[in-house]
């Protein structure tokens, strides 16, 4: 029996990476697409707690079953799992394929990866995919084989307990890829710029911006390092942020 | 001279939490605001990329410099650390009280926390408080004397690198808190039931709900059961998400 793979992202459903996913999924399971109705970039892992979420059938895909949603991409897995397909048991997460990298600490800020680390808090195994071209009409033609590699391994062996895959892939270029290593996330943050403009009436307002800066440029076991050599990095990501080391060193504070 | 203290929240500048906790931060150092101009519970570790951010001045707190933001809970940290306070040396962010627990898996979508991950990100030590009781007139009084001596130790001991506090309280009640736990994030998640109904022109729309399933309810060094022991838990939250024990299990995969 095919697979049951839930498709969703956070670039919304009408985004060309959603489509070039759901074209190499057709080819190794059977497809149910839940996903953003409008751009969620930068949603982290929001749900819609205190407001409605809206729903509507999508009929942009051929033969795939598919539904926009109001919500975030953390709600349409929720949606997905207990409601339109509480009765089935999903057999894998692919979020993606988001316009723009998620490595290193960005993955706390990517809706892409909050809709993986929410199936893998569901207990299903679960991976977002990102490119590292942000514009609408980017070129997806280089890392389909990619995908189709990693997710076909990743229904083969058993996937790891509580954990999400983050798959990052250098733009497409003239040298092709070298290949896949599997990293840790890059120890590094976003120095911000505010631009401060004014409104039409005069009020401030601001455009957020900055640039990244990697902690650890030298490091050779990051996914930044990977993808500056041209190869796809995997890091495992799970969802239990407690600083394990540090729980020794807090007792000493006697609180 | 008195430490700079960055005070957020995810309830709302007009929110009871936040007054409380800048109550007591007045009697500790210089107390600074930016927070967000509504609710944002749920938020995650969502930023404002594709959008503008409002920002006013606020004079509801006496002798306090303030401003709300319509921006999320980590926007108002990263506009704090870039922008108001650019030339300035942030000694803590605090974060809260939040209406409500921030326990087990909740850290990952609350608003609350995401402001202190933002903090700890920066390289500033911060803390998450977070109170189980979601009523907007909940009843701080209780956790005021427990806010003064976690804040204190952080100050005065070397706050942890990269590494946020998640501290959560019991509801107020007749028998006294009995202590600090220093625990670690319980396995759990959210099993959410979706409440479907009809809109006045026939539309489907979703409410989610849901029930918390503790996947290890006799765990003893957990925060839930601190919490249910009537203990303040604080859990070290970190941001670099990467499973590590996994990566040599991928390895093994053959990419």
């Amino acid at each position: 029996m095919k697979p049951l793979i839930l498709v969703t992202n956070d670039d919304g459903i009408t985004s060309k990476g959603i489509s070039v996913l759901i074209e190499v999924m057709k080819k190794i399971g059977e497809v149910f697409v839940v996903a953003p109705d409008s751009p969620n970039s930068g949603m982290g892992h929001a749900i819609t707690v205190d407001s409605t979420i809206h729903v509507k059938k999508n009929k942009i895909f051929k033969n795939i079953e598919a539904y926009e949603c109001s919500g975030t991409p953390a709600d349409c897995v929720k949606l997905a799992k207990h409601h339109f397909l509480k009765d089935r048991k999903i057999d894998l997460v692919v979020s993606g394929i988001n316009h723009g990298l998620n490595s290193s600490i960005s993955v706390i800020y990517s809706g892409t990866m909050s809709a993986a680390v929410e199936g893998a808090i569901e207990g299903i195994p679960s991976i977002g995919f990102s490119l590292d071209d942000f514009k609408y009409d980017a070129e997806f033609s280089h890392v389909k084989r990619w995908i189709k590699r990693i997710t076909e391994k990743a229904l083969a062996n058993e996937f790891p307990a509580n954990v999400a895959l983050n798959v990052n892939f250098p733009a497409y270029s003239e040298t092709p890829i070298k290949g896949i290593k599997i990293c840790r996330q890059t120890n590094g943050y976003w120095h911000e710029e505010f631009d401060a403009r004014k409104d039409p009436h005069g009020r401030p307002y601001f455009w957020m911006g900055g640039d990244f800066v990697n902690r650890e440029p030298e490091a050779t076991d990051t996914d930044i390092s990977a993808l500056n050599q041209n190869y796809v990095s995997v890091v495992p990501v799970h969802y239990d942020m407690t600083a394990h080391k540090t729980i020794k060193d807090l007792k000493r504070w006697k609180l």
